[in-house]
């Protein structure tokens, strides 16, 4: 097995709460890629809705993936003043959410 | 806000269920990973352990992430006789598990 140097994804998927709007989430989803800008460790973003079928999703809805070059550089983010002020709002709009670091490694069998 | 044309991103959070041993779930993700050679949808695999520190991780350890060119692509897969055999295997030994689909869309701001 073979793990890539130092990536490390983060991962998030949330479920917002009753009455928040597409727009909101369109809001919090720009202002989520804007730490790409403000917070240096932070390499990349994307997102997306679930479009699975298989109906094992736990009601989860979105997903949002960053891409950092190691776990100094989550801490890094984590403890960035722009981060912890928008992690603030964020999560006073989810009914549910998961947070999950990895690094990823990729098995040739 | 753009979407990359036909990729879907097939994402699997599991907690595996108590005794399940490292071994077992070694063999689990070579299992995983062995499909993409037998199911010819599915283009690439990834998988790592949670690392986070922020403490959202909600019991989940392992994620298991697989690339499809399209959501045909992904039915495909969830039909295929290989997958079914191994998805009743791996849920058998799961705790919980999320799954969740995704066409990733990259913001710029």
């Amino acid at each position: 097995m073979e793990e890539a140097k130092g990536v490390v994804k983060h991962v998030l998927l949330a479920k917002f709460k009753e009455g928040i709007s597409e727009n909101q989430i369109e809001e919090l989803t720009k202002g989520y890629a804007k730490l790409v800008d403000l917070i240096e460790p932070m390499k990349s973003f994307h997102w997306g809705k679930d479009v699975s079928t298989e109906n094992l999703h736990q009601g989860f809805t979105h997903i949002f993936e960053s891409t950092f070059e190691s776990m100094e550089g989550v801490a890094e983010y984590v403890a960035h003043p722009a981060h912890v002020e928008f992690a603030n709002l964020f999560l006073s709009q989810v009914e549910k959410v998961i947070v999950f670091d990895y690094k990823p490694t990729t098995v040739r069998v």
